[in-house]
Formats: structure tokens, C-alpha cells, sequence
């Protein structure tokens, strides 16, 4: 009967998903603030339409927190959805093969900024709601949190949710902001890692010089960020920050070999990038270096002329964005304080150095053996017709652990993108096929929670 | 009585000067191809009503070339005149505190780009022009070559000399494009650097990818490019291409006493670009680190994210424009080819390298026993009333070299600008007074190149 619902409404949901996605939220750029608002209204109104008794728009000091529910007994259990709203910025713009914020369908996928991350995957919650009430099938109460700041740190969730403890308690928080192994290797996401986002700038002289007149008598900045840069990893991949690795937690072998034996093609791997060889810490592979071993990339680096052509000069000054992902028991606060002491350790006395912290979560492990996991493995055994395997990502979503802390409550992390999804990078899409499958995986797992918490 | 009328015709200079400042001719960026047209055409007409018997633009595959001459005795000697009208980006133009287009005075100084570099200062060789033609007393031929790509390599001005061999023919050319060591420290400039300017591309995977899904295990051409750079230069300073050093000739203990002997004070020299230490090859001070040292410098770098806030992302490529200021007997063709083998003998296997050479000329050196020597010397004796120190700039004006290869004529690099012009840096500028005393050196110069000329 929800099968069949979701089957006669499979335009109807295509349609609002596009409205949504529509709406460019980008919360990295202040540009966008008031397509945030846009965002997060237009949700509460596609909620109250979905069969919420209730849906607000509310405040934070940045984006504002879209929350709705259904209570239709409070003895029942109580699922609280997460998502986001936000988006990436959509550059670089000249790769898009679409319009960025016009969604497009052609080769069974949706092509759009946020088509997955997260607009495409949060949007499966509202219509698996929707379909529960409409059928009259809701085995449970159900909660919303939609917040607009997830890609720039969630920096006003964590103040909101110790504000409204009480209004946000559940039995589980439901997520779907992550991906499969493949479409064929169903996987829920047990292990994120945790993010160490940094900012810094090396000043040399107050304005560009003539590198001529100038050049081999004066530190360059960008030379001397390019050095520093080089001396934060060693040669075996190696983070060289000293302290960085004192908290982490080594697998056992037992936990490597089962880490190790979830299907993995590295020559697919590097073809489906087009890379000609991978590259990492020395004696790990490749899904250790993502899954359970932290990683250092430069996100973005700038300085001096990028234009067209040649400028001869010794550039005032050289940037970059640098981040760290982290795994258990690492601590993004510490971290940062390491990376900062040890930045300012290499830097040579003739330059001036800034560092930032821009933002930061922990790294989290989900339990396996959760009512709510199971009822996670068993909707997907049914709509996938395998059992899922759990997965450890190495992406990071920080709130995750910032729930558990702060509200003291779980996440299943129940994903539905794949690889080729492209998040974060140009020409992102989401394949009808996953959206679809997720709204009736999502319908499913509700039934089963029901179900396991009541036999519990 | 040359001295008079410059002072009579103060005002009228400096307005015909602003004129030409305020077209915008950046050779870099070929949106400003009709402003090269533009800047010539005026170039030719301002010639023509200073005195030359005849005046063209000559095109060339590139911007045009402005060639003039007033032939007065063919048995008189003959001096080429040579500047560049073309300038600088502009960028980053919110460091300006003036329109960069709109010339002001303002503290006795004229601010514009290309204020001195170098339309200040080949316009000080049409007045001197004019002054000397309208009083009577031009005392030899006089020819001028003035092209519009000095800032990107002079591609076009070697063959159009290699064409123009005859028409061009001289007894010495003449350049202000230099600087003096300060105001009250004259100098000629006898050395040149010679360039050799490349662009380089690193490239991993073929879109930016999730730096939590991937980081770790997929090579980062941001983090591999900072790297490769560090590799370039070795702590002491020293370049590390193999072969780099080969053609460099050492100065002998006396050369280097006598570059020592100029004055210079450190302090006064870090606190005029605000940097807190120098910095540079071990074993060699300041001025024979830009004098008759190689220096390497990134000029500019760029991969990734670089707008606000955060973008988790690792790049698909990163790019760095890399500079190359070479001393004699240094080939800048040979040096291009020894960092491009380097470059590459130094990436990984994860990546893909492209290499591109940009420009480049080679290193110059003017000898101080030229009739046209003491003739400088001696016009500047009387301006300045101190005897100019030959000068060994780090700087490069790679065709002046060429017009010895070419053209078989030396070059007298008798310049009036001064390190605070800022040239290539925003807020460039000229002091009235350089320019003033400039015309009237300039003026000079004829004189005693005519007499010295005779006496031979």
C-alpha cells in the first residue's frame, strides 16, 4: 500500500524536489542568506503539506533550523530525521554541463547542485512521511531537524539543540547524508571521521614587488607556504604535526581484515576518477587510508597573479585552506591547536603567519547492534535484496557526534548516494533509481523500528 | 636655454603625460588589444608635434611598434631611444588608493600605472626631444623604438629588429627603464637579469573530489604542487634544478668588494617593505643576491577552493606561475629546458605535470668604458652633482640583450625611477622631481654623446 503510493506519486515528488532544489543555498557564501530563509521556509511548508501536525521556521544566529512532527501517541517510539538544506558552493561554474541550481533528468539521474548532498536525500524523508500518512501506516512518532549550515560546520545547531533538548527527544536520530558501497553492495555508515577545517596566510612584504629587483633577497610568500604546506606530511604519508597520531585508535587486526573484505576494485577505483595511481600512508590500503586513518588535504590555495600571462612579482601574500579529517579517539580542538603550534614552528623568521580555525567536528562510531540498526538492515535486505554491510566513511557529518553529546542520542546513518553522485564537485547528480528506492527503504525501516522496539 | 624651456613647458609635459597614463595598455590581458592601438597612435601623433621628421605605428603580430627619427647629418652620431608603452595589471585593485588609470599628483608625485615603468620615463625622452629640436640645439640623430610587450617578453620586438635591421641602425641606444640606488645615490645600471618564466599544472583526479571520501588515498595536486615547489629551492637558499648553476659565472673577491661598496642599510631596506628579516642564498648579501645572483620565484599560485568560508574538496589541479631571474652566462632556453626535466623527474606517479614556458631573455651586461658611458655619467654629474656608481639591478629587460644579438648596438640603461615607485605593485608612482631632472639629463646626455662622439 506505501509501495503503491509512492508508485502513483513518483512525478508529483520529482516536481517538488525541484522546487527545492531550485533554490541556491549556499551557506559558505553571505550572498545567499536569503535563499537559506527561502530553503528552510519552503520546507516547512512541504512538511505541513506532507502530514506534519506541526512545522516552524526557527531562528538561530545563522540559518534558521527548519522543525516539524508527528506525535500520534507518546508511548510510541520517536524517530527525529536529520538533514540539510545548505548546499556547496557550485564552483568551478565552466564544468557544469547543466545550469547548477536547474535540475535536469537525462540518463536516469537528477543533475543539480544538492541533487544528493543533501536536498535529494532529505527530501526521500518527507515522502516516506508523507506516504506513512497518507496510507495510514505511521507506525511511530516522527521529528524533523533540517538545518542550513551542515557544510560550513552546523555552527548554530549545536547552541540550538542544548535550547531544545526537550523538543528534539527521540529514540534515534534517522540520517541519510551518506553514501552506498555500490548500488549492489548496500552499506549503513558506522564510522564517520571528524573534520579539522583550518585557514592560514603567510604575509611577507606589505604590497607585491618587482621579482626582479626584489627576487632571492626577499622570503616569497607562496614559496615559503609551499615549503611549510610540504613539511606538514612526510614522504610516507605520514601527518607530521607532532602529537596528531597520540589519540587515534589502531584497528586490531581482526578489525582490519573485516574492514578489508568489503569488495574493492582499485583499478575501478582509479578509472572512476581517472587517476593513474593512488596515493597514501605507507602500510594501509586504500579503504583504511579513507575509512579509519585521519588525512591532511590543501583545499584551496591562492596567492600572487592568476591571471592570464605573466606578472613578475614577489606576491604580499599566499593562503590556503587546509583540513584535517579524524578518526577516534582524535579531538578537533586539540587539533587545531596542534596544527596552529606546529604551522607556527616551521615558518621562517622572515615572513608573518596567521592560522584560523574555521571549523571542526569529532570523528564517530555508530553501534551495530541497535534496535534501530537492525531495522536499518532489514528494510534495506528487502529493497535491495542483500544484507547491507556496515561501512566506515571517511567523510564527516560533525553534528552526528554533537547529537550524541549534546543529546545523548544515536544516529543511524542510512545513505543512499553512490560514488559517482559527485558532492561537492561540479555536474553533482542522484540516479531516480536511488531516490525512489530510498523513499521505500525509509517506509520500511519505520515499520521495523516499530516493530523491534516493541518487541525489545 | 634646453633647461629654460623645460621650465616653460612644466605644465603642458606633465598634462600630455597624463594623456597617455590614461590609457589603459596592459599587454597581459587581451582585453586591452585596442588600448595597445590606442597608445601607440597617440605615441606617434605626440612624436610627430615633438619633432621627429617622421613617425609610424608598425604593426608586428603582436602590438604595434612606434618607430620615429629625426635625421639631422647623417654624419652625425646617432642615438636610439627605446620604452615600452605598454604596463602592469592593475591587480589587485583594491589595493589602489587612486583610480590605477586616473593619474593624480598628490606629495609631489604623480600616481598611475606606469607612472615610471615605463611610460614616466620614455616620455621624459620625447620632451628632451622636443626641448633640444625646438631650441636649437639637437646635436645628433635621433631615433625611437618604442614596442608594447616589454612586461610580457618583447615576443614581437625581436623580430621586428631582425626586419628592421637597417632602419634602427645606431650608435648606442638609450633606455630609461630603471631605477637609480636612491635619489641621492645616481647610478647606471650595467647589469641586467636575464628571465625564464614558466607555468606549471599538476593534475590528480578529473573533478574535484569529497576530501572525506577520498582523503588519504587519492593524491592531492594542491598538496603535490607546494611539494614539488619545495623541492625547487633547498634550505640554503640554493636552487636545486640540476645544471641550474653550471653557466653562472662567480664574481672575483674584487668584483664583489666593489658591488659591496655601494651603501646600503638593511634596516632601512626591510622597513620599506615591511618585512621583518631578509631572506636568501647562504653565503651572498642583498646586493649580490638581485645584483649577479639567480633567484627563483613563485610569481603566482592557484588550485581549489579559494572563495570564503569552507569547501571540503580535494582539487582537481593546482597551477603556479614560477619565475626564473638568471645572471650571465645563463641561457634561459637551456634553463627552461633543465626545470621542465626536474619539474617532472619530481612528480609523482599519482599525478599528471604539464610544463609551459611563458617568456624569457637572457641576463645583460653593459660595459662602463663606452663613449655613451661617460656621457651619462657625466649628464648626470651635473644634474645630481655626484658621479652615478654603475649599478647591477636584478631586474630583467630581456630585449636589451637581444638588441646586442640582433642589432650588434650596446645599450646605456640610464634610469630615473626609485625603489618607493612601487613598479608592478599597486599605487605605482613617479616623482615630478625624476621626471624633471630626467628630461633635463636626458637633454644633456645628446650633448656629451655628441662631443665624446666627436673627440673618438
Amino acid at each position: 500500500m506505501v509501495k503503491q503510493y509512492i508508485e502513483e506519486n513518483r512525478e508529483r515528488f520529482l516536481e517538488e524536489l525541484f522546487e527545492l532544489l531550485r533554490i541556491p543555498s549556499v551557506s559558505a557564501q553571505s550572498v545567499h542568506k536569503g535563499d537559506m530563509v527561502r530553503a528552510a521556509e519552503w520546507l516547512r511548508d512541504a512538511l505541513l503539506k506532507s502530514g506534519a501536525d506541526r512545522a516552524e521556521v526557527m531562528p538561530t544566529e545563522g540559518n534558521p533550523v527548519v522543525f516539524a512532527e508527528k506525535i500520534i501517541d507518546r508511548s510510541l517510539p520517536t524517530v527525529l530525521v536529520y538533514g540539510h538544506y545548505d548546499v556547496m558552493p557550485e564552483d568551478p561554474v565552466d564544468e557544469w554541463r547543466t545550469e547548477p541550481f536547474e535540475p535536469v533528468v537525462k540518463e536516469g539521474r537528477i543533475w543539480c547542485r544538492g541533487a544528493d548532498d543533501d536536498k535529494g536525500q532529505l527530501y526521500m524523508h518527507a515522502k516516506a512521511f508523507e506516504a506513512l500518512v497518507a496510507t495510514g501506516q505511521l507506525p511511530c512518532n516522527v521529528k524533523f531537524m533540517l538545518e542550513g549550515e551542515e557544510e560550513i560546520g552546523s555552527g548554530s545547531l549545536y547552541k540550538w539543540c542544548e535550547e531544545h533538548r526537550e523538543l528534539v527527544k527521540a529514540d534515534i536520530i534517522l540520517v541519510s547524508d551518506t553514501s552506498l558501497i555500490a548500488w549492489d553492495t548496500p552499506s549503513i555508515t558506522c564510522g564517520l571521521r571528524g573534520l579539522c577545517y583550518m585557514q592560514v596566510e603567510v604575509t611577507g612584504p606589505d604590497k607585491d614587488l618587482h621579482s626582479g629587483l626584489y627576487g632571492g633577497a626577499v622570503a616569497n610568500p607562496a614559496n615559503v607556504l609551499a615549503d611549510m604546506i610540504a613539511k606538514l606530511v612526510d614522504a610516507d604519508g605520514h601527518i607530521a604535526i607532532p602529537g596528531f597520531y597520540d589519540d587515534v585508535r589502531e584497528l586490531s587486526d581482526a578489525e582490519r581484515r573485516a574492514l578489508n573484505s568489503a569488495p574493492f576494485d582499485v583499478e575501478r577505483y582509479k578509472e572512476s576518477i581517472d587517476i593513474p595511481a593512488v596515493q597514501g600512508e605507507k602500510g594501509y590500503t586504500t579503504a583504511e587510508r579513507t575509512g579509519v586513518r585521519p588525512s591532511l588535504d590543501v583545499n584551496g590555495i591562492w596567492g600572487g597573479y592568476i591571471d592570464e600571462g605573466t606578472k613578475t612579482i614577489i606576491p604580499s601574500k599566499a593562503s590556503a585552506k587546509i583540513s584535517m579529517r579524524l578518526v577516534p579517539h582524535q579531538d578537533y580542538r586539540k587539533i587545531a591547536v596542534l596544527f596552529e603550534n606546529y604551522f607556527r614552528s616551521i615558518a621562517p623568521e622572515s615572513v608573518r603567519v596567521e592560522v584560523k580555525a574555521l571549523h571542526g567536528g569529532q570523528p564517530y562510531v555508530s553501534p551495530t547492534d541497535l534496535p534501530a540498526y537492525h531495522a536499518a538492515e532489514k528494510a534495506m535486505e528487502e529493497t535491495f535484496g542483500k544484507t547491507p554491510l556496515p561501512f566506515y566513511s571517511g567523510g564527516s557529518i560533525p553534528i552526528i557526534s554533537g547529537f550524541e553529546s549534546i543529546l545523548g542520542t544515536k544516529s543511524i546513518l542510512m545513505g543512499f548516494g553512490l560514488d559517482r553522485d559527485a558532492i561537492h564537485s561540479p555536474n553533482e547528480s542522484y540516479g531516480l533509481d536511488n531516490f525512489y528506492r530510498g523513499i521505500e527503504t525509509i517506509a520500511l525501516f519505520y515499520r521495523y523500528f516499530a516493530e523491534m522496539s516493541r518487541a525489545k
